[in-house]
């Protein structure tokens, strides 16, 4: 058979774990809620113990929620940090399953890996760079791939805080976000949209004024990333863009803003090229695990 | 003698060329204000060509004022682009110094040059990434390095675009941006500070308003390139920042945006040595000329 990969999404509500070999080649996968660390990490094992005791898995990457420790040399490379989530701040995610499977074991934010998906798996993605990946659900994230790789840096990118201009006349919602009230994601995740609205933003209807304003709020994030990445192509996902014509919104919105300053064809007259909705769907982040892990065995 | 490169920093009001082998090892230099481009150009290849003749220059690299065209398949390659500098517009840079030297020659914008010069020259930057530098003079541009290499992308970074949050209350000045009015460069560069303030920001006292607010304005750039590119240092360059007391002000507000969301000692407290001035001074760019060009000889 052929070797296989483990991919995992380490989602902040679930866990998707994936073994395969490619996008048409997934022989098992599970999802499970994301419940205390113990019980979790042991079902993450538990789907993966049996390849590993055949000798059929050569690698495996998890593409974790954050924030995260990514630098190899830390004495907390590979935990989940400063989460508010309770019971997950401080935990050794990559560590327990690495002891555990006793498999090369590759490790990144849950956006950086989906980014890393959508360019890998996509033919039409694999030579454009930068190429990011943002989504917009419960909270807003932001994945950069550079010159290649993945961006790590300092923490790694953290897109969804951007402060962006927020007219209080408009828009007297304070933002959700618990440091900054009104960045990106206070005004603009799912969780500010049910607030604001006093319903979940998937039962809001198409002609709600939520959506010209959830546009608007997007445009600016998008902005912010192409002015300071340029990148060759964006992909919007998560559960917020899924509503329809919602990127479309989006588009004009950005195009509206750069006011014909990036003169790129793409930005210009081809944005339905430029900011695409992800070619894996809701697999993008486990799909780039199962694509890290591979990387990792090629260039070890 | 030591093999030199040569470096040429392509600014909008003047350009500086150097011939030597690193920075303490400068042999000739020369500056001269940016005129028409065939006499400019004239004076670039001037410089160099008694070097070339000799046999002495290996190779040459020119950081340039943008935008400017960076993808090696363009048909426009090397060209400063859609600039409203009079006669600069669609000028063949690159090509025309290329024609006349037939050296080697890299090209980048002057940033991407000088965050790379300040990284490959500096011993304690040379491991950081991403590593970015900000320049706040009559404009305001960001250069952006990450896994080791600038980014190019769909255009290049256009950082001094950011759209930023405007209080008109505080601050009812419209902004100089042809482009996008208040954006962060038509609120902060300095032809901004001059127009807002009615004088040059180099005569107004340390006391004056303006500074408070044009720290504001710079740390909100700072903070968005922080969220989008996770940088381990950030060279804050140019004229605006070499005033008095500014870049401190800048730290402290840049720290107290994020307001401890980002979870790493540079920033939360050892913020002197994450955004610092210039260590090559004026030299940012031209040196880092001679940077890709010793590099481009590496990897050829």
């Amino acid at each position: 058979m052929a070797e296989l990969y483990g991919g995992v999404e380490a989602g902040g509500t679930k866990f998707v774990c994936l073994a395969g070999s490619d996008p048409q080649h997934i022989v098992d996968e599970r999802r499970f809620p994301t419940a205390h660390p113990d019980q979790t990490i042991q079902q993450t094992v538990d789907f993966f113990l049996p390849y590993a005791r055949r000798g059929d898995l050569r690698a495996l990457a998890i593409a974790s929620f954050g924030p995260v420790d990514l630098h190899p040399d830390s004495p907390t490379y590979g935990y989940i940090t400063t989460t508010p989530k309770p019971d997950w701040s401080f935990v050794d995610l990559r560590g327990r399953v690495q002891r555990a499977l006793k498999l090369p074991l590759a490790f990144d934010t849950d956006v950086n890996a989906a980014a890393f998906g959508e360019r890998y798996w996509t033919q039409e993605n694999r030579k454009l760079d930068p190429f990011l990946y943002m989504t917009v659900g419960t909270g807003i994230g932001v994945g950069v791939l550079a010159n290649g790789r993945p961006v790590h840096g300092l923490v790694h990118p953290e897109a969804g805080h951007f402060p962006v201009p927020h007219d209080w006349q408009v828009d007297p919602f304070p933002g959700v976000c618990p440091y900054h009230g009104d960045c990106l994601e206070g005004l603009a995740c799912g969780v500010a949209m049910n607030r604001r609205w006093g319903q979940p933003a998937e039962t809001l209807p198409d002609d709600h004024p939520a959506w010209e304003l959830e546009a608007e709020y997007l445009a600016l994030g998008l902005v912010n990333l192409i002015y300071a990445c340029s990148p060759q192509r964006i992909v919007l996902g998560g559960g917020v863009p899924q509503h329809p014509g919602l990127i479309q919104r989006v588009r004009q919105k950005v195009q509206r803003r750069l006011n014909g300053y990036i003169q790129s064809p793409l930005a210009l007259e081809k944005i339905e090229q430029y900011i695409v909705p992800p070619s894996l769907g809701s697999r993008s982040g486990a799909l780039g695990a199962i694509a890290l892990a591979i990387e990792a065995c090629q260039s070890a």
